[in-house]
């Protein structure tokens, strides 16, 4: 645990627990009104959804509006089941833009509209902006609350200008530097503007600008603000106007959202989108059953497969004892060469058109670490059976190692080509697809060594 | 590609490579002396270790430095081998203090040593002072630079001090307010003061400071500071005394880094901590091959187990036939369940306190999975083979989705309690042990119902 703050949490949210089910709504009231919002989130992601329901009406007027802004939109869109329709208006007119398509996305359409018209007309305006960009594009995140400034400007104005915004603007700390059509040509920090002489010009102090364009990939863009270490970035149109600013953390929330997706899709999940303990049990099962149902069916492919080969079972039952073992390696090595280039992708190390080099650094991979299981595999199947069983064994751990990776390094790179999220074509798919051909390759080669 | 700049770094990258190739080290000088460190950066991360120590070499002075702050500490260390001892004197002072650490745990020991010695002797001192924190603690990546203020300054004194550190200080747009012995009191953020009269006390602004003790984790204390959005957290002691600051772009830095290890062990390798493409295959086998002998070993398992039922499989070969599918679908459940549970811990959602909920979650989630896919494989196997077969495979899998989901869901809680990191007991490691429990289960499923 960090620091004391959470420490309390813990207790705290076991007393909240307890008090609930013992239904002492007077004591627990008595509980929440002093906690500070950032306190009631982490408490609310562990409660079950009638728990959160029923908690966030005994909390104080502004804390609620204050809990209702920091919680995942998922979170927020459950709460709203619960409250009236001039309640859930006013919450929602109190979210920043940004913030407010998060929840958009969440609700059903018919409550989104009646949200939408619920805001006041110039509120309206921006906000509908937003949702003109495409899904999961970095203008539906950006913030249309910012301060720009013009290279011509001195400091002092610029300063000026800062002060007048210092209430609603989201970020006062980059500031965007601009010529008289919009454009983007520079960035000048606020620590810059403090630091220089009041009559010079903004020009003087600017820096070139990172931008990202307003329809580009929202991880893209996010991991990019990131990955420069900006506190925000202008967002541009496609003529370099700004249109928008995405602060760093608007971009850490997007990037969470998608590691969250990437791990879950990595081990064969529909990503929760909420906290666990939050999650109903049903929930749990539609987010897996669907990817164990796809999986599942590609693994009767190995069932078809070895009962082509059962004769050859028959004949030599101990060519059965092995296949879990095979089978298994392959996965595994499939599945470290998927894992690692997928993540390369998502950090930007790797790009689609890096194909053939990611595929000869896997083949090269593969074949070496399918060259030293094959000798062992072989040493001990020769001892313990015999040379020809471990000539069967060696051989197929090379082919199955060399094949597991190649398939393994380069799906991401083809989903990926083909604008499917890599994490989709994921490990237990992989493994799946190496199962079976691992399993023809297996019995080709023992046919051929040990002549049936 | 979010935007131009990043579209001619592709085209760069390409057309250095070939410059490279063609030994044309003049050409490249001229094509690499316009660009900008952050444009430089992406390139040298596609690199291999020989073409960075010679383009580096080419670098003008004023952007070499820029780069090397820049890169990733692997990276870093790999450039230093290159270079006179001089230059490492130099570029080695020229770093923050955290960077400084975050290259000494990369770089021998030796060398280590020999670049303290280098420093001045007040950055010594300051250095040194990080390395007194434990190896992954948030002390070790605090930055030492920052302004402090006190609740009975009046906004223009603090002002003042701003003004004074805005050259050296990491950070001054958040800053910490303490009392007569270090204790932070409260946070005060300058566009607070900004926008405040210039005689009203510091105390009248500040808000409760949200702090992270030196000795604690590192993640959690990063996780920390970006679920709260704070541009910056202080780090504290014991005593709640300021012994630092930890900046999000910091606190980013770590989370990508601890992200990175999970999805590696996730995977079952080891973390590469340099980009994909310039990581040579050797470091690459070694990242894998001893988790995959480890599973290898463990794969064995089932090889025994096999061994134990050869008999049955001889009487009855068909049995043989649904291994790979039961044991993979065993598989798939356990990984999903750990893969679900490992991000909830990553993001601090489940605790090991929650052991016992997360059991009962994962039993009924299970039991659910298996019971529809018992069903469809009971249907399936009857109609195929015959009602007894149906029976074996239906119960298995219902047994072995149960079991491996609880597994699966509880591994990660138990590495998280022995103080181990939960992706370690990885999904393939899961699916190794739920390979052979479930091969255990059918068989003496199979036996029971076909009176073996």
């Amino acid at each position: 645990m960090t620091s004391p703050q959470i420490q309390n949490m813990d207790d705290l949210a076991t007393t909240i627990e307890q008090l609930f089910a013992a239904r002492d709504l007077t004591a627990l009231t008595e509980v929440l009104a002093p906690l500070p919002a950032t306190d009631l989130v982490p408490l609310f992601e562990r409660l079950s959804r009638k728990q959160r329901a029923v908690i966030y009406r005994l909390l104080p007027k502004d804390s609620a509006a204050e809990v209702f802004e920091l919680l995942d939109p998922p979170l927020q869109s459950d709460l709203l089941h619960g409250l009236q329709d001039s309640e859930v208006a006013q919450l929602f007119v109190d979210l920043d833009h940004d913030d407010r398509l998060w929840l958009l996305d969440e609700v059903p359409a018919a409550l989104a509209t009646r949200l939408l018209r619920g805001l006041p007309e110039h509120e309206r305006v921006l906000t509908s902006a937003l949702l003109g960009y495409p899904q999961d594009s970095i203008g539906r995140r950006m913030s249309l609350e910012y301060v720009s400034t013009r290279a011509a400007f001195t400091v002092e104005e610029t300063m000026r200008r800062v002060r007048e915004r210092l209430q609603d603007a989201e970020t006062v700390y980059t500031i965007p530097v601009l010529d008289d059509s919009r454009h983007v040509v520079g960035i000048v920090s606020l620590r810059d503007l403090l630091s220089a002489e009041g009559d010079i010009s903004v020009a003087e102090l600017m820096k070139d600008a990172r931008t990202a364009e307003a329809a580009s990939d929202a991880e893209e863009a996010a991991r990019r603000c990131a990955d420069l270490k900006l506190l925000a970035m202008p967002i541009v149109d496609r003529e370099n106007r700004l249109v928008g600013m995405l602060t760093i953390d608007d971009a850490i929330r997007i990037l969470e959202h998608e590691e969250s997706e990437d791990a879950a899709r990595q081990g064969g999940t529909e990503p929760l989108r909420r906290p666990y303990l939050s999650t109903p049990v049903s929930t749990l099962v539609r987010s897996r059953v669907v990817w164990l149902l796809v999986l599942a069916v590609g693994a009767t492919l190995t069932v078809q497969v070895l009962s082509v080969f059962e004769a050859t079972i028959e004949q030599v039952t101990v060519l059965a004892l092995f296949v879990p073992l095979l089978i298994g390696t392959g996965g595994n090595t499939g599945n470290q060469a998927a894992t690692t280039v997928t993540r390369a992708l998502a950090l930007g190390d790797v790009k689609s058109r890096d194909f053939m080099r990611v595929l000869t650094r896997e083949l090269r991979t593969g074949g070496l670490l399918g060259l030293l299981l094959g000798t062992i595999g072989f040493t001990i199947a020769s001892i313990a059976y015999s040379v020809e069983i471990g000539l069967v064994i060696g051989l197929t751990l090379l082919c199955v190692c060399t094949l597991a990776a190649a398939v393994g390094g380069c799906m991401p790179l083809i989903a990926r080509a083909v604008k499917v999220d890599p994490a989709v074509f994921s490990n237990p798919f992989i493994s799946t697809f190496v199962d079976a051909s691992g399993l023809i390759i297996y019995f080709l080669i023992a046919r051929a060594i040990l002549g049936l």
